[in-house]
């Protein structure tokens, strides 16, 4: 076997983590069994990410750099087909990073980068959210007060940032699982969408529940 | 000082533990901290509770006790006072344990008892909430399909259990010190009742908007 080029080996030891904190939670997983899963050494390790803290904050990298581009183009969204790739698209990276969302207030209350920077995160998604109505509110998909706005972005947020943990405690053993991935996304996606619906002009509420129709003939209902 | 009876004893136990566990999070308080707290021996406190999981089991025991009967008034609510009152009350309760739901899935994952009963709590929060609705309905304050009644009600789940976590995201070193109960407490109550503006017909709507706009008037915007 040809040693392997120390970017490389960073960015394997990366991948390796991300899926080990996916699958137990960040605060089951020691950077013993991470070395043990990719049979390198622990000194191998430790002279990549001389602390487990350093490899949640680059993942958390990694989690900021596909979030950042993708909140920006809420601002391009005129309807309703344009929503739903965005929230999709949105909860492809949640579920992507699903150890942060799963274990969030425990690594908060360790990691002061996290601390500091996830309630930015939060802010951030919140603006996004409310750049998204406002692009349906320019195509009169609907029509908001600036608190109707307001609050109807909190709850996108609060759904988009603890549907996964609502997932999970109805179904500890089953909800994370990697063969879960389309489902839970498309089910994230489909509870967030369906808060604009009440919000929604008669033509563009339509199409949004033939949307979420195709959707619900193939799930049972809770 | 007089010796306390095992009853009196066991009670102040779990009153501490409670403070306890809500101020720090359950995973970072340990027996040894509860007893030097009580002032009590750690053999003491063992002859009460064997293990941590015991005082937790105990705790939830109150919290169901608790829960369980405000669940089942949902039945008896016709208007948005009722709502509003109901959804505080339930908002306190979600406070006093709120250990409970700070790290939930980590709890769950430990804990076997609390992993099977969490879900079947959800599923009773959803039908509570659904009797919400359809009371509503009763007396013409909203009028819902059946898929709108339980999106809405699992909406109103979620905010309810997440609501906190975004508190302590949002601000993690003041959101669930003491002092703050009764402006979670409420500020949590608003966001739920709010999934219910854009349902409500016209007066009702007024009247939860002029109930909000007091409450508003206090409020700086996120």
């Amino acid at each position: 076997m040809a040693t392997k080029a120390p970017r490389r080996t960073a960015q394997r030891i990366l991948d390796a983590s991300l899926a080990l904190f996916n699958r137990f939670g960040e605060p089951n997983v020691s950077t013993t069994l991470i070395s043990s899963e990719l049979n390198i050494s622990p000194g191998n390790l430790y002279y990549h990410f001389p602390a487990k803290e350093e490899l949640v904050n680059a993942l958390y990298d990694r989690y900021e750099k596909d979030l950042v581009p993708l909140l920006a183009a809420a601002t391009d969204i005129r309807n309703i087909e344009d929503a739903w790739f965005f929230i999709h698209s949105l909860f492809e990276i949640v579920w992507e990073y699903r150890f942060l969302y799963r274990d969030l207030n425990d690594l908060l209350s360790r990691n002061r980068r996290l601390e500091s920077e996830i309630k930015d995160v939060l802010l951030h998604k919140t603006s996004a959210f409310k750049s998204l109505l406002q692009g349906l509110e320019l195509s009169s998909a609907l029509q908001l007060s600036a608190q109707e706005r307001q609050a109807c972005a909190v709850h996108m947020v609060v759904i988009l940032t603890w549907w996964l943990s609502y997932e999970y405690v109805r179904d500890p053993r089953n909800a994370l699982e990697n063969n879960n991935a389309e489902k839970s996304v498309l089910k994230g996606a489909v509870q967030v969408l369906r808060l604009l619906l009440p919000y929604l002009e008669t033509k563009e509420r339509e199409h949004l529940q033939l949307l979420l129709k195709a959707y619900d003939s193939e799930q049972p209902q809770l």
